[in-house]
């Protein structure tokens, strides 16, 4: 079988001469990465890969959002078999998050070439632009932009933390890769995505190679809690209204209807705080908290939608702040990965992914799916991001099998 | 009786024509005052209230803290009857906190005058430095160290936000002031501060006068509650660490050690709080917040101090940042107040102060006690502090009452 010469030809040496190259760019904190959308260390980052497919022999496009198209031909013009992620980073990012899927993506095309097999369908690595949200939000923007052109208007309007806006930044990119040709949104046969786990289950499980059956939905909101400020001192507990104290309420409420909505699934939490006037000596006035909720069931989230505003005490008002609805990867993409990973001889896990990725976006344009490779001690954004080498080699082996044996499907 | 002749001469108009006059300096947001200690705003009220001081006839001293001493003479050189209070300001406070006291034993001053009587003992009244705290830490330096003349010298190296010690700015005050005399601390026969409440209870009794028997001990605590931050999408609750929610939980056993041990007199506030990394999407690495716990008993806050590390989980860290005992008013003086407002007419009330003040200290060097008017809504420190005029006439009406009998003590 030819997926499992690729999968064969698959060097760890160059996928990690690949990911280290691509660290040079935007070295952060720690050892970590700092490479933020369309700055100039991701322009200088996407000089280097630019060359790196030109020596390879690929054709390279452009669009409207930045989005970068690296094709391997294959035996027709079909509609490609896709793969990547992003090479932006969080601010004190680390190596992996989002660079492991495009430099593996690329090392199957170097695995390709070495095995001396042209697929039958083209197979595309893609780089999607500003998928962490960190420098212009909302994240993954690339691919939305790109399955919803649309979008892209309003987009180009919004600014980062120096007031630049992403339609300047997008003209910068325009002028500086004035030689790539652009190209709107094309029919794909599959999208793959490969991308670290950023979360501890793999590791925990003790298994290699996670298949992402779907995304789960989210749903943001803030709630503030109002009370009255007042001496801690004079004012009797009778005739308080304190405001952190009704947030805490508050919460165990909500905290109560997602464990009887979603049960040992839930997944919940209450990470932004602002209380104010955050005293020692003064009952708080307000306490603002933030919710951020999950599940794979569109019912379970709709049920927490209905289930909320009956959590609130008169004193406070909801904000919805976001939401997305759950994503499931289609089976028979499902299916093909699940078969890579027993190409590799490892054990695989079917999980369903927590964060957002590039994916979620393409499973609304054609059949997706997503692997995943351990996070050591579930930690992401951050310097300490780190998955075995052997397992960084093993992921990419998986995906090289998948991509040959969805781009021969007819 | 002499006492009712000097109530009788009280003055709502020059009272309030006093706290006007007062209020000319600093003003501050939304028709409060700015006035902090030892500014040019402070100076100039102080040189506005040296010369009311000099109509009236009154010696004026300074000490090393510069705390103002106004003395009308007595019949017999024999140690004074102190009244005063405070007449620097929070950065967004009121008009009463603390200039009513002194404004109100100003008045005092100008009744007896108008009475034609010269008590037995000398009547002083008294500007405390810095009661607030709000420019120089901690609050009641002035009164603390009178009572402690000890304390100065740590004091004067204490900084505001703009890098000035109370030291410089003490200078300050002896070169402007340089035609003050010094003078050590005397002995006292008495201190009464008259003050606003700064808490409901008076307003919703619907009593105008308290007499204060005592002040609230304290104790400030912080917790730091430790978690791992990690993605709220990707962690599974089984396998997370939020400190925000160890931090709720570490709030309710606190709340319920308060309850079992002081009931319905508890005064538990969770005033401030601080979450890190502070993001909607990811789970706390660490919560911190703190405590402020009062109570009248010395046993119960012994008992506070003996639990409250029983509370804390494994991951919770406990830092003291501090306490004060209670205080018990002396009940000859107390007595004496009790007297003073029957003489109004009015109805009192015995109440027990959960905010520090001036008396605290001095409560230390003599026999002291204080009175309390109402104050709206319970608020303070904030611009829409207010009192009914006829609870501040009342108040200052009391205060000449006891002033009087207490300097006709032998």
């Amino acid at each position: 079988m030819i997926e499992q010469r690729v999968l064969d030809a698959v060097s760890a040496e160059r996928l990690h001469d690949l990911l280290d190259n691509l660290a040079r760019f935007g070295p952060g904190e720690r050892g970590g990465m700092n490479r933020q959308a369309l700055s100039e260390e991701d322009f200088q980052a996407r000089a280097w890969l630019i060359d790196k497919a030109r020596q390879l022999g690929c054709q390279v496009w452009t669009d409207g959002c930045a989005n970068l198209f690296i094709r391997r031909e294959g035996r027709e013009d079909l509609p490609p078999v896709m793969t990547g992620s992003h090479i932006d980073t969080q601010p004190t990012g680390g190596r992996l998050d989002g660079c492991y899927g495009v430099m593996a993506g690329m090392e199957c095309l170097y695995s390709l070439e070495e095995a001396g097999i042209r697929t039958l369908r083209p197979i595309e690595v893609v780089v999607w632009t500003n998928e962490e949200g960190s420098r212009f939000s909302p994240g993954a923007m690339g691919s939305s932009a790109y399955v919803e052109p649309a979008r892209l208007e309003a987009y180009r309007s919004h600014r980062d933390a120096a007031g630049i806006s992403l339609g300047e930044a997008l003209d910068l990119h325009s002028r500086r890769f004035a030689d790539l040709p652009l190209r709107a949104r094309i029919d794909a046969h599959a999208f793959v995505e490969l991308h670290i786990e950023q979360g501890p289950v793999l590791e925990q499980a003790g298994i290699p190679l996670g298949v992402v059956v779907g995304i789960q939905g989210v749903r943001w909101y803030q709630v503030v809690c109002s009370g009255a400020s007042a001496h801690a001192g004079t004012t009797p507990m009778s005739m308080r209204r304190d405001a952190m104290l009704l947030a805490i309420e508050t919460v165990q409420r909500i905290d109560a209807l997602a464990n009887l909505i979603a049960g040992d699934e839930k997944r919940l939490t209450f990470g932004r705080w602002n209380v104010s006037p955050n005293v020692i000596n003064t009952i708080a006035n307000e306490a603002t908290f933030s919710i951020d909720f999950r599940h794979a069931d569109p019912a379970v989230l709709a049920a927490f939608d209905d289930g909320i505003a009956a959590c609130l005490p008169a004193d406070a008002q909801l904000q919805r702040l976001f939401s997305h609805a759950s994503t499931e990867f289609c089976p028979a993409v499902v299916a093909v990965l699940e078969q890579a990973c027993d190409a590799t001889g490892l054990q695989r896990l079917s999980i369903r992914s927590g964060a957002f990725h590039d994916a979620m976006y393409l499973a609304g344009h054609c059949p997706t799916g997503m692997l995943f490779v351990p996070s050591r001690d579930g930690i992401s954004h951050n310097p300490l991001e780190f998955t075995e080498p052997a397992q960084l080699e093993a992921g990419t082996r998986a995906l090289a099998w998948a991509l040959v044996s969805l781009a021969e499907q007819p």
